[in-house]
């Protein structure tokens, strides 16, 4: 029964390219687009039609394949098809500079791509076999995250959660809400506040859209509202996801989640960072060496056909924010639950 | 030349009734409207066209003078007059909750009214005089808070605030921002950073417009970003109002102030609240006790024509939080700047 209110995939193979769902248009509209070149796709992320750090990387993987393939049946191939395998790798990873899932499953492509022209393998089907790998592990690794939080979201539990770190945002059952998800396939009673995630509210858009989808109880709150409803009690813990986690621990993840993690922690209530191992950056020491991609001011500005502040009005408008690790009680990966001090053991190579 | 600059006057008397400024028009329309009847200047407060702590309680004196003018017209007076007046007076306090100052003007005016009937004196002429004092009285007010905050706002100084508790928000120049504009009338350079405030965006729509009609540079952030900006350093202090603030310094002030006081004290940030003495309220001993307003959940839900929720999400949408004195480093009022270990004296009555 649950799965059958899932929230429909965010993401497939179309036939000459992908198929992916137009976030921007929900929660009003449920549009799917069939994205067939790499700038397609890349307009696509750059727009958030696609978000989330996972989908992200599996929907550039599998825009990349799609590409290769297309060319492919053109004769592409050797040098010639690796030369633009990278093309299309730099174009897919310019569109976001802060989550590292990008670069990591655009990484796994180009070696795949690499080691395939070496061996005299055809590329298409060889980009095509990883970018479907990279999927089908994206989906499993929400599975092992869902049980590695399980234990955080008991029945009756209230979790307070920030963007939409959910199935939307990945290609399975999401990395923040996938403890949810897997508490309530075990027939626990949960409750989720969202916070709304100003400016693209990505938390009243989608994170109460997917879970009104699965039938789970969601109050929308404002961003600005967390700390007064964290003052008043019952909420069981603060789940978020991630865009980029340094080898320290230090987490960039939506704006606002830093302001989030020190209103939770002034009122003891624990903090866990939902993300999966290609999440984790141990190249970059510590939070603040993080990029933070800054976004349009029209943003802030106007939201539809609402002007939201004076033309000409200055506007600071970072994407993200660094919480320290200082702040967060543990890392739910998928192989499995994390304290801080733990990571470094984990994550050495 | 600046107060050339300064916004137009929020309030005024008009030929029947009351002039003022439509806030829910900005920043996009200057639209005045007059109002005649105390179900007029009811709605417009409980619609917020006229907002702000201090500018209710004006708008509230001067509506009911004149609803007593013109009954004064037809014959009113005494006890029946005295009748009337006590029924517009429940009329208006029902309007919001929260502020103090709307109870403060309303009793202010009721005990003028028993006076006058007592004293067998005129009715009208009584209350429009009463309500003519406490407009005068609430831009000398600001005049006062903005000398008593002087010292905080150095030249070369960067002022957070939260909402808007500006020009708009009173008859004269502010509270929070009245030290703002006192500096810059002594020629100092100060800019200033809006939290855009949400629901309602008091701050990008009503500070970021005032404060660019004074020729002040303001930048407007999303409220979960104040966290992030405050990290960064070069902030010289936040500067808040206050809408009841408890006998212990306890302070209910827009949603959203207590999660940017926590930020603030995280970063060791001073944070001030700036109210004239009409906004504390010694009868109530702690915040705790402080009515909280609960407002409609469609203004998390819809902007403008967007749609910014699913259809049937839960909504919590209170207006105001409480803040703990323990994160206030002080109130800059109307009798000078106050420590909060010196309050109760100046409160005592």
């Amino acid at each position: 029964m649950f799965r059958a209110m899932m929230p429909p995939s965010t993401i497939a193979w179309s036939a000459s390219g992908i198929r992916v769902l137009d976030q921007t248009r929900l929660p009003v509209e449920e549009v799917y687009l069939d994205l067939v070149t790499v700038d397609e796709v890349a307009e696509a992320i750059r727009a958030l039609r696609v978000r989330g750090a996972p989908l992200i990387g599996v929907a550039a993987a599998m825009g990349l394949a799609a590409a290769a393939l297309r060319a492919g049946g053109q004769g592409g191939g050797g040098a010639v098809g690796l030369e633009s395998v990278r093309q299309d790798c730099a174009t897919l990873r310019a569109t976001r500079p802060t989550a590292v899932n990008l670069g990591w499953a655009l990484d796994r492509m180009l070696a795949r791509a690499e080691r395939a022209v070496a061996s005299g393998e055809a590329l298409p089907p060889a980009l095509r076999a990883e970018a479907q790998a990279i999927w089908d592990e994206d989906r499993a690794m929400c599975d092992r995250i869902g049980e590695a939080g399980l234990a955080l979201v008991p029945d009756g539990a209230t979790i307070l959660t920030h963007c939409n770190a959910g199935a939307l945002a990945t290609s399975g059952k999401g990395t923040a809400l996938a403890p949810v998800y897997a508490a309530v396939e075990r027939g626990r009673r949960v409750s989720v506040i969202a916070d709304e995630t100003r400016p693209l509210l990505q938390g009243s858009r989608l994170t109460a859209w997917e879970l009104g989808r699965a039938g789970v109880p969601c109050t929308v709150i404002a961003d600005s509202m967390a700390a007064s409803r964290l003052s008043r009690g019952g909420i069981t813990a603060v789940l978020v996801g991630a865009d980029r986690i340094a080898a320290n621990g230090d987490t960039a993840n939506k704006i606002g989640t830093y302001g989030l993690a020190l209103a939770a922690r002034a009122h003891g209530v624990p903090l866990y960072v939902a993300a999966p191992r290609s999440t984790f950056d141990p190249s970059t020491p510590h939070g603040s060496l993080i990029p933070i991609e800054q976004r349009a001011p029209e943003e802030m500005t106007r939201l539809g056909g609402t002007v939201t502040a004076p033309a000409g009005a200055l506007v600071w408008n970072p994407a993200f924010d660094v919480t320290p690790v200082a702040l967060i009680t543990g890392f739910i990966t998928d192989a499995g639950l994390f304290a801080p001090d733990r990571l470094m053991e984990w994550l050495r190579p």
